[in-house]
């Protein structure tokens, strides 16, 4: 019995997050009142209310969903024995995470979602709190990864490991600013440049050659 | 007369402009009302309706001018003779705009407003269309530098310009919300973790290593 209660209380909860998150897709968090995720989910106010206290709660609840995703896609990348460059990574991941998305749904769900949860997050201090967190855990892992560049001669073993990942970290912010934005940009696109830019060769002379300009 | 009329005119533009930027920094485009611009210019309605019809047409001009700074700074460094390598461009654009932002201001509050507008982008087309075109002019920007990298070696020639325009368009787009929500990050811990990352050297039996583990 306490079985089926506990799923039950999860298919609901389910319900309501997955009815807010199409509203806050469609009409941003806003826009959307109490009342249209009450309607999107088809539940009373009873029933939401029972779960969630205010709008901020399932905000945060969409949004803390959105980067726990994130951060286990790269999770089970990044652990790999031996490490994937960055452009195995991006593949990798992305490659999964489209094909995560189901029929029917759109690949540029996550991005838009995340675009609007760092929006958010600028007036909102627990929102950007959860946001910080999963920074911080990303973070950490990236840094581990480039560690591992180090340790087997990829990357230049004075370079301080939070400023690499940092970069990698942003190119896949950036990577969610396009896709939500204009869509349209395979992830093997965007692998190839990036493994285009990470194997450049520039001749030790150059600062030399830009101060005499 | 007719000069001074004109100048009369911008500088009344601009007041608006900076109030209402301020305004949008402080409680986001959603909650920031004409009445709040207004107060916050220090300007009656009757005058502040001569120059913008609607609060939309605001964040219009307020989200032209931020991506127009970009642009311009970008421009500037790109078009060197001898090209910067790209922890160079990051030093020199992030460098000047940090200088530019005058005292008393928050250096957070490009990043943050850039944020706000890709958010707001995703919901309003006009504004879409804005940032699609300032990216569409920074892409071919970008593009002629990766050309430039390519005759001189740096990059591989048969890499797609466009496609690696779009991980360095990526990274500083990554850059803004890591400083829009943090803050704290220097450009010169960027660009040196940049430059470690596009100076990666990972052996060519890299790949088959992976494919046997």
């Amino acid at each position: 019995m306490a079985r089926v209660s506990a799923e039950h209380l999860e298919a609901r909860r389910r319900q309501i997050l997955d009815g807010a998150r199409r509203c806050f897709l469609r009409n941003g968090f806003h826009a959307t009142s109490m009342q249209d995720v009450l309607k999107e989910s088809g539940l009373s106010a009873g029933a939401v209310y029972r779960y969630f206290r205010s709008k901020e709660e399932i905000i945060a609840a969409v949004a803390a969903e959105a980067l726990e995703t994130i951060r286990t896609s790269f999770e089970q990348v990044t652990s790999a024995q031996v490490p994937p460059t960055p452009d195995e990574l991006f593949i990798e991941v992305f490659g999964r995470l489209q094909e995560s998305v189901g029929a029917g749904e759109d690949p540029r769900e996550l991005p838009r979602l995340l675009v609007q949860v760092w929006s958010e997050g600028l007036r909102n201090p627990e929102l950007a709190e959860t946001i910080s967190d999963a920074y911080a855990q990303l973070s950490v892992q990236w840094a581990r990864l480039i560690s591992q560049y180090q340790s087997r001669g990829w990357v230049d073993p004075g370079a301080d490991t939070v400023h690499v990942a940092r970069i990698l970290i942003g190119a896949v912010q950036g990577y969610f600013v396009q896709q939500a934005l204009w869509g349209g940009i395979s992830p093997e696109e965007f692998a190839t440049g990036l493994r285009a830019l990470v194997s450049m060769s520039v001749p030790d002379d150059h600062r030399t050659a830009r101060g005499e300009r």
